[in-house]
């Protein structure tokens, strides 16, 4: 636990919603009755008055500067998570109207919300997966597939965070835009933005709480919905409202503000990689040297934010046992959610940028005298 | 301003989001950094974690009591405000498959928020406006029609926002589920959830921040969306996972748990309405007895939550330099967001549960004041 006795906090490994800058939330806290001398909480403002504007349009604007997102890429606050993207995505690029024939899109099938993405955009667009990295379990990243010249996108999932995969190049796909659910990888280093058509990420990993989803769009890409889109699911309208058509989640998007204060604050999208890249270094070194676990994943593919690990088949019989105890005295030490994604069991370490790098080293310590006992 | 000096807090009119009471706020504020003991804020709970389904079922369960809601309605907490429901709505209850006639649904113009409501669900059913009191500016609540024996539902507007309106009689439907759109009215007092097929509000008003949206509906009225329903916007999925299918906007709902605590705490939705309608009573017969200002609104149709009132016809003349100078001084005094919807302009004060009889007597003092200077 960090500083037990004064303020118990733990370290927290969820996938998401998961751990807050420390110093996001005395921020927010220090605010919550009183934001910046209104008198008011973010929570009680209106989202029409000039104290909130002034909020949304900082959050904007801070992360234009932090991703140097270009002129011509829109960036909106949504509601109703990388899930509801899922189906606004394919409407919104390219739904049909009654009676038209439908369009086509290419989908990378890289784990279990890429599938679930490429499942929900069949309703509106036939989808075409070109490949998949099923055949061992998603604990790789599959060569993709060129981009086909009559595809109105391209879809990959640029982090998975239950298989703990992520796309270390990024596929060229020429003409047709390229679309990614970047919801555990977006602000855990820089990404240039220009090679995307479409980047969408749910809050609750890197960015801020649950409730907000940011979508980054080129805005040739705005303007398509057919007619029967639900009016909260266009693109085009929350673009010509700025996110403010109607009361927009304004408390995550104000904290989601204070993170992307923080990042600036510890040096910005480089610092943040290179604080991840020595966070993951430490945990993967720590499995490749453990006699009871290992990462099921390919080296070259590995995630920085999602870590996987399974009990080593020498240790298969008391794999049940192993899991269950180490759960257990991990959270009594302070170390929370540590199970995998309950589709493939086994545990998981998520170690987004919030989580310091002193919680990794906790972590990799407790591994190491609990393996011990075995 | 409250407490000027010590903490600095206004009195805010606005429609939503609007105020939370103060001690909501305090305890929000001191679990900020670890809420009941966990070590964690409700910002960073696994929502899967059984500390966070511990925050969603008890908000649930103190909605059943307060509001007495039959074990044959389901409870849920999405998200895209109100605004989604008018798409939601449609679609769950009436929807149709591509080439299939499409069903008809009876909706009652009560203003702004009710012709949304209309014009998005004519995308999806055959609508028909039946009543309407747009021939008086929507100053009063039009008789409602009988159902129609065919209508797939029934839509009110429980409490008109932007005019100030409310039903005090809820319209009789028979057999044809009767909807609404409680938004600025929910938990402001007891209502009988039994007269209603669905019931839902964004969370802005009474209930809580902004970014959660509570549906109460019968069960037997889940289970129609056709195959095209984008799956976050079925009705179905929500019921079976409980509000859990994806990341819920888990900051929004904790805080709603703790307004639904205060609310027991004041004594319940009984007390509410008393409270409400003592407010209201008070700001009512300052307009009545005012030289400058009065309420727009037919008496019998008049909201307990949102007050708007304009410049009396003797001082038409001045009546910009009135509503600007009010304004301004208002804000002065820590009177603030007292201004119209911009859709109609004038003044409005919007009096929620969390508005004390304190800060309506400061507004009805001021108004006195302001118009002895005329």
């Amino acid at each position: 636990m960090v500083g037990w006795g004064v303020m118990q906090r733990v370290y927290n490994f969820s996938a998401g919603p998961s751990m807050l800058p420390l110093a996001v939330l005395e921020k927010a806290g220090a605010e919550i009755k009183s934001a910046g001398g209104t008198g008011q909480s973010v929570m009680e403002m209106s989202h029409r008055a000039e104290e909130f504007i002034q909020i949304i349009e900082k959050t904007e604007r801070l992360f234009r500067s932090l991703l140097a997102i270009p002129d011509n890429y829109a960036v909106l606050f949504l509601q109703g998570g990388a899930m509801l993207q899922f189906s606004m995505l394919p409407i919104n690029l390219a739904g049909s109207e009654p009676g038209q024939p439908l369009k086509s899109a290419t989908y990378v099938d890289t784990g279990v919300w890429a599938k679930k993405a490429a499942d929900e955009a069949a309703k509106y667009v036939k989808i075409r997966i070109r490949a998949s990295s099923q055949d061992k379990n998603y604990t790789y990243i599959p060569n993709p597939p060129p981009a086909a010249a009559d595809d109105a996108y391209y879809h990959i999932c640029l982090n998975n965070t239950i298989v703990g995969t992520a796309w270390s190049t990024i596929p060229a796909t020429g003409e047709i835009p390229l679309v990614a659910d970047a919801s555990s990888c977006l602000l855990s280093g820089p990404l240039d933005v220009r090679q995307f058509g479409v980047i969408y990420a749910g809050a609750q990993k890197n960015l801020g709480p649950a409730g907000c989803t940011v979508v980054i769009i080129r805005k040739d890409l705005i303007g398509r919905a057919p007619s029967w889109t639900p009016v909260m699911l266009r693109y085009d309208i929350h673009e010509r409202e700025k996110s403010l058509f109607n009361t927009p989640p304004c408390w995550s998007i104000y904290v989601m503000s204070l993170v992307l204060e923080w990042i600036i604050a510890q040096g910005g999208l480089e610092a943040m990689a290179r604080l991840n890249r020595e966070k993951a270094a430490v945990l993967y070194q720590c499995l490749e040297q453990s006699r009871l676990f290992r990462s099921p994943v390919e080296k070259r593919d590995r995630s920085l934010m999602n870590v996987p690990f399974v009990v080593n088949d020498n240790f298969a019989e008391k794999r049940t046992e192993i899991e269950r105890r180490f759960l257990s005295e991990a959270a009594t030490a302070g170390l929370v959610n540590l199970a995998g994604h309950r589709l493939v069991g086994g545990l998981r370490a998520s170690i987004y940028n919030a989580m310091p790098l002193e919680g990794v080293a906790a972590l990799t310590t407790f591994i190491n005298q609990f393996e011990g006992s075995y």
